[in-house]
């Protein structure tokens, strides 16, 4: 998430959604899939996902002027069944293949109890949760698995990168209090903090990851020199790979040394992979008395002794649900360079650039 | 798993079927249960489980005799609909309400694709893969997520003990190679490892635990005065929680301050809760194209360029899969002080003693 400072840049939700759609309709995209994307990719920056909103857009519309990209997609159910389905998304952009596979999962769950959506062909589709939370307002558990779009992990024990970050997300009903939401990379950490810490010039903590030699590898400038490391080490390997081979060999999207590194390849089709697993509450005995149960875990969570030194216990997802509330109010906070990268963008494609907003008072 | 010594007793399964059959009939299971029950804790010792297996023998018999345990249960499925059920357990043995699960899962994800089905009322079950393991047979990917029977990990920042070590276990089907197999609990290490630490006197690794002051914990002697450490620390409270909330609050059964420590306390039910998702290969284009999917996958891995220092890249469940072999021939190696256990338990109880096996020899 963006530490706000001086430079720091305010810019309201709709402000980001109005950039977002004109350059992507610039593009070729239809209007009305823009402003899905565009809707998803604000809803990443006005939750602190600030590694897959509208810092996302340069990269995007550089990959559809590539060809990287399907703009008309033909997006269809390739495989179905009572709880299942595998949508392939015909190349187009992530945001609307997996938003389908979702909208599919729910209708399967509400029928069949429980219902699990593959995709293939798909590509990036931003933060995990934003797919993970969708099923909440339908009293719905959402869990949410993909193949990352770059292989920075090696198998334990070796040196080839064959694995991806590959995220896991959750998103759990609550009743009174904000839902639990997880979105977790199942590296340490996921790349994009990587990159961030070089913008930033500052180290990475030892852990984030190690060198050919098994050193721990701190310098941000030498990534490419090393890899990112697994949670708990063998057992994030192993989660890596499950989620792999559940989002993406199980639908025939790409997995393994299959997996195109779109950071440095503009052009050739990812064939992206993700997964969503909807459970409706209502056949499990009623959201009700789900929701008080899971209000009442939270709050012996948020009220139990904290360790010395510790402020507060947080829930998964309860940071992100205080800044959505803070960044709808005083819109979302932006680095000054990311602003210049957009403006060039916007004069580039002759759409207008981002309207700045004043930012809040040191009060608010 | 046990390390053999010149200590090491072995014993073949199905001595080791026959003892924990003949026990838990002589305290009220039914013969046929008491069967299945066996087949399953010897399978656990077969794939070097050693944590969940005949070791578990006199906790089941002690939790049996002080009513702890109902040997005669009337499992039943409280809700169902196409594709998910929740199976109630009546308290009886966990092995017998979660095979069940799986069983009703497989049924319904023959029909529908995928299927989920959780339990209630059920109590500890053994190893995690056994229960992800059982849908390989039929072509299917089996997922499985349970509350453990003991809280021995605070939410991150805390001190108040409110998650157990609740693991994640999956099965995934290859074709000529063994199958992907990941069993890990949500914490560095299980409680069962800190133990083992303390019967050999040996000092725990750092990362395991901590104490309340979240200095780290190395004497197992003093794992009372310290907490399991989560997996990719607040990641891996997150998974715990959620695991918690699919396996347990979703099915009514015991998470957070509900869950019974099982070790100090024989009578009250534990209400555990266990999930069980299953997937068929079927409704995804077909097993075979899947299996050979994951062959290529599996030998990518394994053929990839290992670290300096390190002799192979392993597979999750591979060197299960290299015991299983081994113990089908030659016996499962126990250690001498567990002998000991079970055969004051058999005296106690009028039955035979375990029969030994010869040590394989060396060259085995």
């Amino acid at each position: 998430m963006h530490k706000a400072d001086s430079k720091t840049i305010w810019a309201r939700g709709k402000s980001l959604h109005r950039l977002t759609a004109a350059a992507l309709v610039r593009v070729g995209v239809p209007q009305a899939d823009a402003d899905t994307i565009a809707g998803l990719m604000t809803d990443a920056d006005l939750q602190g996902s600030d590694g897959h909103g509208v810092i996302r857009l340069p990269q995007y519309v550089r990959r559809i002027e590539a060809g990287g990209i399907n703009v008309r997609p033909n997006i269809r159910v390739a495989h179905e069944q009572a709880a299942m389905a595998v949508v392939d998304g015909d190349n187009g952009m992530g945001h609307l293949v997996v938003s389908r596979a979702v909208q599919i999962a729910i209708e399967k769950a509400r029928a069949a109890g429980v219902a699990w959506v593959g995709t293939r062909s798909s590509n990036h589709a931003g933060p995990a949760s934003l797919y993970a939370r969708m099923p909440l307002a339908e009293n719905m558990v959402g869990l949410y698995f993909a193949v990352g779009n770059a292989n920075h992990m090696p198998p334990w024990g070796g040196v080839d990168m064959l694995l991806s970050t590959n995220p896991i997300a959750a998103g759990i009903p609550a009743g009174d209090e904000p839902p639990v939401v997880l979105d977790m990379a199942t590296t340490v950490a996921a790349y994009g903090k990587v990159k961030a810490k070089a913008k930033r010039g500052e180290p990475m903590p030892e852990g984030w990851m190690i060198d050919r030699q098994g050193q721990p590898l701190t310098d941000p400038n030498r990534a490419h020199e090393g890899f990112l490391m697994p949670i708990g080490g063998h057992k994030g390997y192993g989660l890596a790979l499950i989620v792999g081979l559940l989002a993406g060999t199980l639908n025939g999207a790409a997995m393994g040394r299959d997996v195109i590194d779109f950071n440095v390849d503009d052009s050739t089709p990812t064939n992206t992979g993700q997964a969503i697993l909807v459970i409706d509450l209502a056949a499990f005995g009623g959201a009700a008395p789900f929701k008080a149960a899971v209000d009442r875990l939270i709050r012996d969570i948020r009220q139990s002794e904290p360790m010395a030194g510790v402020d507060r216990i947080w829930l998964p997802g309860e940071q992100s649900h205080g800044r959505r509330l803070a960044y709808a109010e005083h819109g979302v906070p932006l680095a000054a360079a990311l602003v210049d990268d957009l403006d060039r963008l916007a004069d580039r494609l002759g759409i207008g650039r981002l309207e700045r907003e004043a930012a809040p008072s040191a009060s608010a």
